[in-house]
Order: structure tokens, then C-alpha cells, then sequence
């Protein structure tokens, strides 16, 4: 496969199948002497981890982290960090349902497909349990940024529902099981949550990520640009359709007057007057916002019979039942904080290379 | 820099400035024994190439590509292949009009800003003019897909104006100036460009790019998922702004079974009864067509005068006057195509050392 | 760091340090359905285990690998195989010795200044303990390579004294303690390591590593050549000092008759009269034997106090005491091996993605 | 192939054939704003240049070097850096001797092998004329390294001739043809070679290259060792059959004590006693000297008849007439310098990125 890795400089590989005894990452390029312990790690996981609402799947996994290697009396050593998540809600069940039959809109058949056998149980590798590792990744990356570059992901839309805009309030997007920084469209989300779980359906929804306080210059034209990289690392999470920066698909309907950030000084410094660029310009972060959104689509495991193939290449249907998250997008939240952490970081040492005065 | 090349197997490295001598690609990781000449590269060169109409930049570059090694008798031999554009028409004009104030919506800024010194003529490297380099690579990269893997790209979007997709027609993309597949929409885009460019404004645009005969397995989970990589070879294009696969952001607004794509066996084979999915599933192709869209933001330069700042901190305007294109989506049409074949090109040799039966 | 990886499509990425919980290893990109399960990965670590001998340490490590990812039903399938070995045998001990002062030949004094921190219980992620991961890996690349590629590794050297080249008989590798191929020789070089050891000395060894069944054709002009990567492979072995591909340095002092080797046809292939190329020609083996030779130094770590500085700038001298190999080229015998093995299996892999044949 | 690029940050990707229109680079990765013109590359292109003395090829290439991108007003601007050399010595003539036939000691079998198709005019791409391009590269490297780090080659070993390492005087390098450092010595030399010459013969050598003030923490542990980087470096060179660092194969005779080198603190710096490590332990520099020594066989295009096969697959004879360099590990030298060049300013990025004070 060999594509279980990703950065350059700042560089993780995950590992581990979703039912697996453990899953891990292997964070390498982390520079010498920041402090790092599991509790560091840990409380990006808790915010990731399932069964923390009625609104994400009942599966318990504690997702306790050790860290196994790549620290030193509390600091990193400049070594790899080798992180070990184990498998603990592994239920013995009965996987005869999928063993056989591709479930649509999962990975069942390409991998099938692909490697001429997979590991059913769970997803396996493509289950979104590898996210974990991620997060696990991202957190390490936060330490390599520090406290000023601060980086903070909402949900901005469930289904057909996008909040207001006007109402955003960060304070709000820990009052509510969705990361909804609207109050009035959090309530709106709930019920329509529960009846399409109700109703064994599932919805898709909008992540949007924001990184502050980064400084100008990082990322590193032409294919390593900064959003580039983004799109890249989004797109790479599991069930994710679409990935855009600052105005993004809406900036084709604009004018280029309306488009282009107009600049003015201010305080001795530079300062955009709008931000349609989402804070990159020519793949260079601009030291504005960086500003991404991405979409998640709907749950593909649901309680409604749909028509599949097996591996015999007959006709069949099949219908999930379990534990399942009626709106994978929730959790995306922390996984497209911890991806934005991972390019920034990964950014922040190549530019750091060049000389940047970081 | 460093970030001046794309792909692993199949790689190609890009250089050159807007108005330096000339740019060029070097591209490597070509299997031997492919028919390759300069006509071969050329044709779709020219595709590419301004000047065709009144919609692009008036600019006249002959875009000449010329093969400088990596082919013998006709024939690659496995080296890298140096590809060379020459610059013709670098006008003798005045640039202190851009040479210390940043363009807004351009990379002036954060260029200054990331190396301290930019070459201001064009636009130097972070100058569209790079794309023709991405479409030479693009012409290789079609050569290892051969002909039975089809890419055709077409404008379906300029400013607010969304083709029918009923009236989809592949024939009329080469009858209009604007790659558009529905014949009315082309008139209606050619009197809203015109309207616009006598505005001294520009217009954004979004284009799709599909890719048929594709066989099912290319793709290398987890971060190097042929959707993760299809985002990041299109948000590198400039002044792109989103990526989406298949049924991309809509698929926030669907259901699970609404977008999870059922099966069932025709003739022997599986066939997929829709496509939300955009022919990728787990980050692994799954025979189906490969539909990626890119909205591209518009033109940043423009004839009204900006507000913006200059390289020695003061605020000032700047109108840009000269040859630009009115909506710089049009010409992406070719460079969105190349894209998609070198993403593919790539994949389809890291199958085949897997074992893949291509 | 980002250092921690190898190889380019068969690529493996190590972790752990000496006096860690664990080491191990995550190999990435090993092809589906391969047949592969502990004892496959053990029986090549127990060639390396320490205490084997009176020769080797006498610290006691069952380095018992474990399986976490990757498998499925005893086969591969494609995902990222993560191997870990538990550290057992870490007794508590004063490491006041080392923790301030830099032991001579090691790479103490480097990661102090490199890092600003270490690790200095056992020589931290410096040990030549990371070699029992190297190894590990090896044991799945050989599963890539099949039965038909064959990798043996022989001492021929130890402090002055070398084999007697015409005395070289594959099965005296395995009937002592040395890997040695020339039976007279090994019983001199114990009695050599002998008085090494009593005199609280160390020696040094060359080892030769070679590989048979390899089809022409691998390795990828010009600076992924298989030699170059082999030279790669083995100088990054803890205390590695030199490496050479067939005659090596000693083509230096040939004539170009002498050295060129001639071809024959025999029996309808294409037979080379001897072999100073060590099988590979521009960087491309050429069908013959992989002929690659690696020389360790002595081992570091002495009983006789040496001079040295400590982490306050402060002349000082160390002695070490305890466990240590009197020769620690013996043990490096199955590394070079495994590194040989990994090499071959990721130019395999990158072979077949250009068609080649295998 | 995609083998044609060396390095991580400090990245370039050669191009080109021996009778191609041109051969070229692509150096990538470069910091901006530093000071760069043809001249800074044309003096050492000069060094390497054929045709200089009797004891080189008589081929007459004036390698010219021209800039075709990334510096502005005569400085660095932090993109690609395109470097072109014409080849004018192009003579139309009978190339139906090698067409067919495979030179012993060449390339001609293994690439026909690989690829099926091969240019075999003057080697194609496996011709040393490759190593122009790593000059040219060097050349840009030296400018990062600055002018505090010196690199000097010499050749110390000619066929069986070497020098007396304790007559070594750097003012003589440039006082023969040899760059030999041991003025006894290169007179020897030159009887030799002229022999040799006239024999029809041809003679291998040994070079030595050495970085001075390189400072201590360059290298990244584990498979990014500074000493693995340059024995892959200079084991890609044409030619080349082994590499050593420090004391290097010499190390396996030594004891323990004889080879650790001590240290001591001398005017508040930390001072080696000897350098049998050749200024590196566990992959990183330690502010010594760094020594690499490099074998180059003696030059496979020689007079003699030798007996091959063709590509029918029958038994032949080749002898090669022309212009061949009777030992080409002279020419070597400069080569040998710009990859130490390549290598170091590649880990001066790398260490930059972790924060390493340089």
C-alpha cells in the first residue's frame, strides 16, 4: 500500500484495523525538547470518541492512548513517537451478513476489488476507527504549534440546515453535542437527527475549520501549496465528498471586485479588508484566517435493505443493524482540526527550512 | 521550494517564470516503449493555448513544446523526459506599476512576504503560464493510460450561470469557445463574458472533469487515496478554490440511501445503478466514471482600481490594464483534464507493482 | 526527525527505543495475500537474539514479535503491517555513568547536540537494538521476494584475520557461532574474540551479504540505483563504516580488462564470466549474484576508561561495564541480510509497475 | 523511472543523454536571496570539464551552462532553479559497433534488459556525462553551505599507486593533473596513466573528499544518516564500487580503543583526539571534518577486444576506438565534491527545520 503516511518534514503513518487488537501512528519529524505526555494526546481523543451523545454511535471504545516511544522525562526527544490506541469493544458477533456482501457506499467492494481479500470486521482499515490515529497525530502537531496559532472546527450544516452565519458564537460549539457555533440551528439539528435515526437513515453535513494567529508565508508552490495540501488531507478522511477554501465553490459566482481581498495598512501592519482567499494566496498562507470547509455525506450504514452484489457475483441485499452514527460528520469535527494541525505544522518546519523567521 | 513536483511513480517536476527565457517539465517515471512525439504533446498544448477566441487574453504564445531527451526512434526509453516551452512573447513593457505593489487576489504579497524578492513580470512562477508545463506532463501521462481510459473536461458553471445537465451533450464542447456541453447555455455564457469584460471585471467558473474506462482498484489507502490526490492536483491549479468528487458537497443534503450507490450484476459484471460516489470508494476507483469538479475563482486582475499597499508599507490602488482573461476557468478546462491524467497515470503503476492485473 | 523510514513502495517505518516499553515497525505497501504469520518474522529474529553464544551479549532478549495490523486469515491484505517487540529485559539500573558523560565512538555527544535531550539508558533510539526491526522487516520483504530469491550473509572478516576466500562453504555458516563460511577461520576467530573479550577489548568484522535469484532488470538509473540503495541500506547499520558492491575497492587497483566482465551465451542465456561487477551495471542487476560487503567497526563500548567530556563541558573519562558484544559485526550478519531483502523487494515492486516482468 | 532526483528539501532531478540536444537540472528546494549567476556554476562545470590534459578524454565540450529560471536580478528567488548544458560535441558517426552489441563493464546490457530499448549513443543516459548535471547542482549547494563550509576532493589512489598520506599538501591539488595532493606522487601517476594510455588499457582510482567546518548536529537518524545520504550519493556515481567514511574498512582492524576517538575540552570547545569516524557517529556530524573515500573501477571503454553477445543473442566481440578517458576516477573528483555539497546543504535544510541554531 504504502500509503498510510503523510507530511514531509512533520510525518505520520497510521496502522490498524478496526477490529484489530490496536490501531497506532507513528508521528516522525517532531523537533526535540516540547513537552508531551498522554494527557496531551488524550483529551483531543475524548473529544473524538463515540458514545459521548445520544447523536453518535453507542460503540464504547475508552480510545486510551500510550505513548510508546519518542519521549523523555516528559519532552520529546526528537525521535519518532509511537502511539498505541488498543481495541477494546471488539463484541464477538456474527459478520456473516458482510463477510460476503458489499455494503454501498462502503469500501467493501474496492478493496475486494483491489486486494483479492479483506478484513470484513468492522470496516477494517477503511472504518472511520483510523481517524483516531489522526487525532492522536494532531495533537502532537499542536505542540509543534504552540499556543498562539489556534485552530478551532464547527459543523455548519446537517443535511439540508446551514446555520446563520450572522449568529456564529464559538463559545456555543461546546454547548451542544454538534459543534453548531449557532445555538437556535443546534436545537433544529437535534430533532432532525432523531428522526432520521428514527427513521434508520442517516445525514450528511459541512465541517468548517478555521486556523488563527498563522503567520504569512507558509506552504510551498506549486504542488506543495498550502491548500493543496488542505484539500489533501480532507479529502482523505473518511466519507469526504467535497473541500473548499474561504469563498470557495461560491467565489465562481463573484465578481473579481468582489473577490479579490482589497489591502490596507493598519497599525503598521498589513490588513485584508475581506477574506474570500480563506487566507491563502498562491498556496502561501497570507496571515489571515486559513479558512476550510469540507463535506461529510451521509452515514452509508442504515437500517434500510439496499441492493448489493456478493463476492459470487450474485444479486443480494443487505441491511446494517448495530451501532452506527446516524451523522459521521459530528465526529468529523475533531479529525479536520487535527488534519489542518498536522499541514500547518508540516508547513510550519519546511518554511522554518527556508529560513522563515518562525 | 521543493514542492515543484507531483506524483510518485509517474513524476514530473515544473519550472519556469512567466517571463524568464522559458518554462518546462520534467517527466519521470515513464515506462518505455511508448510512442511519443512532439505532435502527441502539442495538440493538447494547444488546446491550452490563449488567443482562440475574444473570452481568453489576447497574449500570443506559440506554446512550441519541444522534447529535449527521454525518447529515442519515436519511442520513450524509460529516462526522464525534458520538455521545453519557449517564451515568446515577453513584451518589453513597464512593470513599476507592479514591481512594488501588490496585486489584490494575487500571489505578490505572499510571495514578498514568504522569499523577500519576487519577479514581479507576469507574475513570474506563481503565473498561470505554469499550467502549460501541467499539460505537457498531462500529454505523457495519456500515453501509460492508453486509449481505452478516456478524460474530457467541460465548463458546466461561469459566474452564476449553471449549463442543464439534460442537455449534456459531449460533441457540443468542441463547438463553443467555452468547453460547455449544453449548446444554449454556451450563447447565453459568450453574452454575460462579453458584458463583463467590457465591465473591466471578470467572472469565476466551474468546471468537471470525468474520466471513463478507468478499472477499478487504483487508489492507495489511506493518504493516498485517488480522491485525496485528485483534490490536491486540482486545488493546486491557480486560483482554483474547491474540489469536489461525484455528488460532492450535495451529498451533505442527501440521505444514506439516497447516496449510497446500489448494486446489481449486468452481464456478468457489477454495475452501479448511480454515482454519487464519483466512481471512488474507501480512496479506491470503482469502475465507474471518475467525476471531479473545481470551481475556479475569477480573474484577480482586473481594470478597477484596488485598494492596496505597497512593498514599502504605504496604501495605494492599482488597476491592472493589459491582456488578461475575462474568466480564467475557461483555459483550465485543459489543465483540469491533465491533471486527471497524470493522478491517474500515477495510480495506475503503483497498482500494477501491487500486482494489479493492468 | 522524518528519518525513520525506508524504501519507496515496499516501505517500512521504525519506532522504540533500547529501554523503552517496545520497539517495532510498521511496513507498508506489502502486496495482498501473501502468507504470513509470527513464526515467519520470529524465526529471523531469533538469528539475531543476543546470548547465543559466549560471543554475543549476554542480555536477555526473547524479542518475540507481535502481529498488530495487516493480517487477515494468516494472509496479508494489503494494509500497513505494524510488528512490535516488547522490551523485557530492562534492569533497573544506575545509568549515572552515562546520563552526563558521552561515551567515545557512540552517538551520544550527536543527539545531545543535535536534540538538546536524550535518551541515554542503553544508547536510547542509538542502540543497535533498532536493528532487531530492520530485521522483522526483512522477514516480510523476503515473503515479497519468494523462495526462487535467496539471501545469505557470512562473516568474512573479524579484526585483521579473513577468510580464506577458496575455503568458502555455505553450510559452515550455520555450524558456528560466527556465520563464518571457512571452518578453520572460525575456530581462530574464537579464540581472536576471546582474548578480545578478557582484555575488555572489542573487534571489528566485514560481513557479505549475497543475493541469488535475482532477475536482471532491478533498480531505477539514476539515483535510485539498486547499488546506491544498497550503499544506503547497509551504512545506516549502527557502526557501519564502509560498504562495497563486488570487487569493490579492490577495483581500484584492476586493469579494464581485468575488471570488465565478459559475456557468453550458454545454453541460450546470457552468461557473464565472472562477476566484479557485484550484479549490478548502471545501477541495474544484471541476473548474477548481488554481491554486497559492509565493514562495522569495533565495538564502542570498552572496559579500558576512555577520555572524554561531559555535558558541562568538563574533561572526564568513562569506562563501560556490563553486557556488550566483543564484536558486534556478528550479529549484524542477519541485518544486512534483512536490508538486502528490503532493497531487492522495494525494486521489485517498483520494477513491475514499468511492466517488467516478474 | 522516477529515479532522476536526489534529496529531501535540497531536491534536484537531472535529465538528458550523452548525444541529446542537452542535459540539464532541476534544483529544487533553494533558499531565496542568495547571490547566483552562470559564472558561480561555470567554474566548476570548468573543473570536470574534459579535454584539459592528456590523462582525460579528448572530447571537446565546452559545457556551457545556462540559468533558464528561478533567480531575479541575480539572486536566488526561492523557485526551481533550471540549468541547461548544450552538448556541441555531438560527431555524426558510425555508432552500428555498439548498436547491437553490449560493452563488458557498461550499462548497455541491464538497460536493454529493463527497458527493451536503449539510446546507445555515447551511453545514453547512463554516460558520466550525467554527472555535469550533479556539478551544476553542487554548485548551488555550495551557495547555501556558504563560504564557512569548504569542501576539497582529492585522488589518493590510482590503480595500485596510492599517496603518502603524510605529504599531503592541499596547495598541490591544483598543481597536476590529478588533483593529487602528494606532488611525489602525481608524477608516478602520470608514468602510469601514460602507459596505461597506450596499452589501450585503463586504470581505476580512489577519491577522497572532505567537508571542513561543517557544524556538529547535521543528519537525521535512523535512514536519513548523514553517512547513508553520502555513501547513496557517491555510490550512484558512475563508476563507483565502494564508499567509506573515516577510517572506513581500515575500522574492522582496529581495536575498540584504538578506534573510538576521545575527546577533550580545548578553549571551551569540544576537540576529537583522532577522527577515525570521519566526523560522523550515529549519522550525525560532529563538527569534525567529514571524510567520505570513494573507489572508481578502472573505465570499461578500452582498446582490447572483449568478448560479449549481442542482442540476437549470439557470442561477439567488441573493442571500443575513440575517445575514452583512461581513467576516469580523475574526472570524478569535482563530482564527488558536489554531491558532499548536495548532501550537506539537503541536511543544513533539514536541521534548520528542527530549530538547529545554523
Amino acid at each position: 500500500m504504502a500509503g498510510s503516511s503523510f507530511g514531509t518534514l512533520f510525518r505520520f503513518t497510521t496502522w490498524g484495523e478496526s477490529h484489530g487488537p490496536a490501531i497506532g501512528v507513528i508521528v516522525d519529524g517532531v523537533p526535540p525538547r516540547l513537552p508531551l505526555a498522554e494527557p496531551d494526546i488524550q483529551q483531543w481523543l475524548d473529544k473524538r470518541r463515540p458514545g459521548q451523545s445520544r447523536f453518535t454511535t453507542q460503540r464504547q471504545e475508552p480510545d486510551q492512548v500510550k505513548i510508546l516511544s519518542g519521549t523523555f522525562n516528559g519532552e520529546t526527544t526528537g525521535t519518532p513517537i509511537s502511539l498505541m490506541i488498543e481495541n477494546v469493544d471488539q463484541r464477538s458477533r456474527d459478520y456473516s451478513n458482510v463477510a460476503d456482501r458489499f455494503r454501498p457506499g462502503h469500501a467493501d467492494y474496492t478493496y475486494w476489488k483491489k486486494y483479492g481479500i479483506r478484513d470484513y470486521r468492522g470496516g477494517g482499515r477503511a472504518s472511520a476507527r483510523e481517524t483516531a490515529s489522526r487525532v492522536a497525530a494532531g495533537a502532537v502537531a499542536r505542540k509543534i504549534l504552540g499556543p498562539d496559532i489556534t485552530i478551532r472546527g464547527a459543523l455548519v450544516q446537517v443535511g439540508p440546515y446551514r446555520i446563520d452565519r450572522t449568529q456564529w458564537d464559538w463559545a456555543q460549539v461546546h454547548e451542544n453535542p454538534f459543534w453548531c457555533p449557532d445555538a437556535a440551528m443546534a436545537g433544529q439539528w437535534g430533532d432532525y437527527i432523531d428522526a432520521v435515526r428514527k427513521a434508520g437513515s442517516s445525514a450528511g453535513a459541512v465541517i468548517e475549520v478555521i486556523a488563527g494567529g498563522v503567520p504569512v508565508g507558509l506552504g510551498e508552490p506549486i504542488y506543495d501549496k498550502l491548500d493543496g495540501d488542505l484539500a489533501r488531507a480532507m479529502m482523505t478522511i473518511n466519507a469526504v465528498k467535497g473541500v473548499e477554501i474561504g469563498a470557495g465553490f461560491a467565489a465562481a459566482e463573484l465578481s473579481g471586485e468582489e473577490n479579490s481581498d482589497e489591502m490596507r495598512m493598519e497599525d503598521g501592519k498589513v490588513a485584508f479588508l475581506s477574506n474570500n482567499a480563506g487566507g491563502i494566496l498562491g498556496g502561501i498562507s497570507t496571515g489571515q484566517e486559513i479558512v476550510v470547509r469540507f463535506a461529510v455525506k451521509p452515514t452509508s450504514s442504515i437500517l434500510k435493505p439496499m441492493r448489493t452484489v456478493d463476492s459470487e457475483g450474485n444479486d443480494t441485499e443487505i441491511a446494517m443493524h448495530g451501532r452506527h452514527d446516524p451523522c459521521v460528520g459530528i465526529r468529523a469535527v475533531p479529525v479536520g482540526e487535527a488534519m489542518m494541525a498536522c499541514v500547518l505544522a508540516d508547513h510550519l518546519l519546511r518554511h522554518r527550512a527556508l529560513g522563515g523567521a518562525i
